[in-house]
């Protein structure tokens, strides 16, 4: 089969004949028909990843069809569009992924590949309203804005939700599941096109973060936040603080600017705010994004879309941030 | 009547013969038995305090006796034995007091007079089991402990609970409520007397906090907590991060350790932390906190008495912190 592999650390992904993965126990071969890249498969290329190793066959995302289905499995039959559960061996607590916790796409092959095998309890029917292409766009990014905003944030109808940095997937997803819920949205971004864009999904109004005093308007026009949910922390961080309402809360999914520093205690639980670090998602949170996802026929932004042979070029365009969307990979 | 009064920052406390309070609707007058302090009234004297007044009663912890009512008020009668609950107006919502709230002692005169009027509301029968001046020890620290360690933090049996600086009159009363749901409670403080001492009470163990690595050490000895119960925040802070279970909660009532600096987002979404501010507690928690003192019949660590006449006395006790447990003042 053809797959996209990574040798190392700065190497460029190269497209190879490997052979095709046998399965075993409980497991099935699923012919990938869509995969979706997500931030994580970059970081790991660059080297920014715990628990390296080469060669590997990156890829979180994937759609496609069972090819192979092992006699013990049950519900799943061949010819049968599915979509992947990335988020694997969470375990029995569902406060906390377990020891034996991974992410598919490392330390096992992952979806960028003709071919991939896949324990069955992770495989889940496709929704019937999304192409594959679109199907793929979900899982990684999906599960995690589900968590952080469903599970932990309990966004509930009526609230005032702060969704910052919207053009990154799981904002987006995020964004999405909490307009569901009936909250009213607002967002941060640097562009004025990406606030516009999200307007035409329902968002109420968006702050240009690029403001020095973007928190301070958004605090006059609002009166405060329910809930934030936040995939960047650093500086930005003790901004949320004040935007958040008493009683509020925020969750942070990420930390792409670094360092939280300057928290004045005082602030925080003067106003009882609880803040919560969140990532992925357990299995029932998988199943439940699918259902709400189904329920209410979402469908994801998608950004550029490459045939597989051009996977390459997809990493290229997300190390240059240049997506708004998910960035989707054809076979 | 007698009354401590406080005259401006930095002045000493003055007994002087003030008018005995008129009653109004809905109030009583008690007469207070025993009063005891709190790192308040030593911030208000020192000026580091928000809407400062003077001259103003301070103290926000009294039992005494109902000396006259208001026609309208029911279910109180004269001569019963009171404590009060100092936590004023916090109104409907239970996660976050409203605007209205106030804490007794400033801006409302407060306990270190013979006599305090007070909305019948906040007035509750005295534990029979407690003297006055062991009430007059548990209600503004009683209540924060409560609400971080029982509402917030959801401290269950079998948790490990870190309960940090066990000098303090908040971690006290922490320790004793989650010995009391039949958590495994340990301790940090810079004194192994105090360590000894808490571990008479059912205490696992201690940690000295001025050790440079006695975070390693709470690590190896419990593989970490599953709730963490501080009041000092500050540069300790990430220390609290390390020793906290995946899936734990931090909860902080204060921050005399003061700003938070160089949280690691990662640390805290890749081990799915909930981390919370809390302050004083509802009507509902007080309450409840005098329901768990009752049935478990309750006493508070007193570490200093003096007669209200020496009241200035006890404030020179606080300001060295000399003590551990309570200061209480008693007529």
């Amino acid at each position: 089969m053809k797959a996209a592999i990574l040798k190392g650390v700065h190497q460029p992904i190269m497209i190879e004949e490997v052979p095709t993965p046998e399965i075993k126990e409980d497991e099935v071969l699923i012919e990938i028909k869509s995969a979706a890249l997500n931030h994580r498969d970059l970081w790991i290329q660059k080297g920014q990843y715990a628990g390296l190793k080469f060669p590997i066959i990156l890829g979180s995302d994937g759609a496609g069809v069972i090819h192979q289905v092992d006699r013990q499995v049950k519900n799943i039959t061949i010819g049968q569009s599915v979509v992947i559960n990335p988020s694997w061996y969470w375990g029995s607590n569902p406060k906390v992924q377990s020891k034996e916790y991974r992410i598919l796409g490392l330390p096992d092959n992952g979806t960028f590949a003709q071919y991939i095998k896949v324990p069955a309890i992770f495989v889940y029917p496709k929704p019937e309203h999304l192409s594959f292409s679109e199907a793929a766009a979900y899982p990684l990014a999906g599960l995690t804005a589900y968590r952080a905003t469903i599970t932990r944030a309990e966004v509930q109808a009526g609230e005032k939700v702060l969704i910052t940095g919207i053009g990154g997937g799981v904002a987006f997803f995020a964004m999405q599941f909490a307009l569901v819920r009936g909250a009213e949205v607002y967002v941060t971004s640097s562009s004025s096109e990406k606030i516009e864009k999200v307007m035409s999904y329902g968002v109420k109004a968006g702050f240009n973060y690029k403001s020095p005093s973007w928190e301070k308007e958004a605090l006059g026009y609002t009166g405060g936040f329910d809930a934030i949910i936040d995939g960047a922390a650093g500086e930005t961080f003790t901004k949320l603080i004040e935007v958040c309402r008493p009683g509020g809360r925020i969750v942070f999914y990420g930390g792409t600017a670094g360092i939280i520093n300057n928290v004045l205690p005082a602030k925080v639980f003067w106003k009882q705010l609880t803040i919560m670090g969140s990532t992925m998602g357990n299995d029932t949170e998988f199943e439940s994004m699918l259902e709400m996802i189904k329920q209410y026929k979402l469908i994801p932004m998608i950004s550029h879309q490459f045939t597989f042979d051009n996977i390459q070029a997809a990493f290229e365009v997300m190390d240059k941030g240049e997506q708004f969307g998910k960035i989707v990979v054809n076979f």
